[in-house]
């Protein structure tokens, strides 16, 4: 099987990685960045590979696109004829019903797009901070759609199990898009929020704990990759927001009252769900 | 010097690991709860130590206090005839001009009392969960008054560097719950609304990646402890949380407008003041 990537970034970079580990020879990479294309090979990442989708995408049974949320459809429809009759391809895009709508719209009759979403990252961009490691017990997700083929979503799910994903699940793309309103984006939301409302620039180094480390690391963000998945989900983040901002207000409510009741209340349950999710 | 550790909880237990591994041998425990001083005895923590603070306080020519914040005060009052003359009193009380301010005016001329934060801990409870690996290379605050000797305010900061701690400083009281705020009571009330808010119990655990994990760890939360620390702490708390509440809308107004240049702004600034915060 011949396996060709699409877009050789962070996310791309780290798929080349954990297909050669687990032992996948025939894989090639697409980049318009020709110096990208040039680290994969000679990091022996891919087998082969160039800047020119038309030359590559014919060989490729499966094809795993790692674009920005809005390249992806302009790029599937400037290269639909490039896909190889019978191939399988699929995505990495963190929202889903947008490009599921968009590209579904345009798609060959023989080409199969499995849509799904590898819940694993790195805030930095490019192939320099790839890492197949990010994977390793990670959730993914696949949005099914009633025109997919039942053996190509199952090919999708058995390789990324044998790259290395923890839980891979079958979801609507509404389902998914709310979820991950709330988990991902809403999160993201916060360390931005946190990290900006700072006051004390000069030296807040000298008063963190662990707890402001961990609640900020993300806030060191993608800035266009970030902006594109927030608008590309604006009902489900603005509630995710809102449901947020209701507790949040609860809790500055009870602060203000000195009405320790509901402070540990609030607190004995957010200890008891935490206590309940997985590690 | 005989060293006396006032509660053997987390923190308490956590100073006895770390005296006992920087060599100091003559530490002495005193705790309300007799299995607690027995595990402690029992685990070579303590060379000896008791539940009645009237019999071991006496010998300490520094004394150690890690309890709760609204039991600080009234311990000291209640045992204010019990120190040894001329002894270096310190705690570790996560809010400081509430403590700082009632506990200064019942002092013993002849005690000296160095207010002190160790910006680390766990969110479990108990000397079972005493770890003093928490303290390595984390920020350690003194709080200075005006009647502190300076010879024991450098005593207690020899000795936190000692333990492992990587910056100590000497802050205001009013500026350390100030800051205080800030790092460490607003990321806990973020983690919290955060859990609270979720619609989505049944099955959130499929569908989290690593920054869902990292900034809900501290939602699992010492109800006693957090709202004590809160509620000692309002106005800081209420102005940290109203300069959050003003940030998350600015990027909630963004999402709901379609405003991506707003957007990438708002996480161009976080980027660059994370990437200038120590790691």
């Amino acid at each position: 099987m011949d396996i060709v990537l699409v877009g050789l970034g962070v996310i791309g970079g780290s798929f080349a990685q954990a297909l050669k580990s687990a032992g996948y020879a025939d894989v090639y990479g697409v980049d318009t960045d020709a110096q990208t294309v040039q680290k994969a090979k000679e990091r022996a990442l891919i087998a082969d590979g160039g800047t020119d989708a038309a030359q590559w995408l014919p060989r490729g049974d499966l094809v795993i696109v790692s674009l920005y949320p809005l390249l992806l459809a302009p790029f599937m429809r400037q290269n639909m004829r490039h896909f190889k009759g019978g191939c399988v391809v699929t995505d990495t895009t963190g929202v889903k019903t947008m490009v599921v709508d968009a590209i579904t719209a345009l798609l060959r009759d023989d080409v199969d797009f499995v849509f799904g979403h590898p819940m694993a990252g790195r805030e930095k961009k490019g192939i320099d901070f790839a890492d197949a490691r990010v994977f390793a017990g990670a959730n993914y997700l696949i949005t099914p759609t009633p025109r997919n083929q039942e053996k190509n979503i199952v090919a999708v799910e058995d390789l990324m199990r044998r790259l290395g994903f923890g839980s891979v699940r079958r979801i609507t793309p509404a389902l998914h898009d709310e979820m991950i309103g709330y988990t991902s984006q809403l999160p993201h939301a916060l360390a931005v929020a946190l990290v900006n409302s700072d006051d004390h620039q000069r030296d807040t180094g000298s008063f963190i704990g662990d707890s402001y480390r961990d609640l900020t690391r993300i806030a060191n963000i993608n800035a266009e990759l970030w902006s594109e998945l927030f608008l590309g989900n604006r009902d489900n983040l603005l509630a995710a927001i809102h449901a947020f901002q209701q507790e949040l207000e609860t809790i500055r409510r009870a602060v203000e009252q000195g009405d320790k009741q509901t402070l540990t209340a609030c607190f004995a349950r957010s200890s008891a769900r935490r206590e309940a999710l997985q590690k």
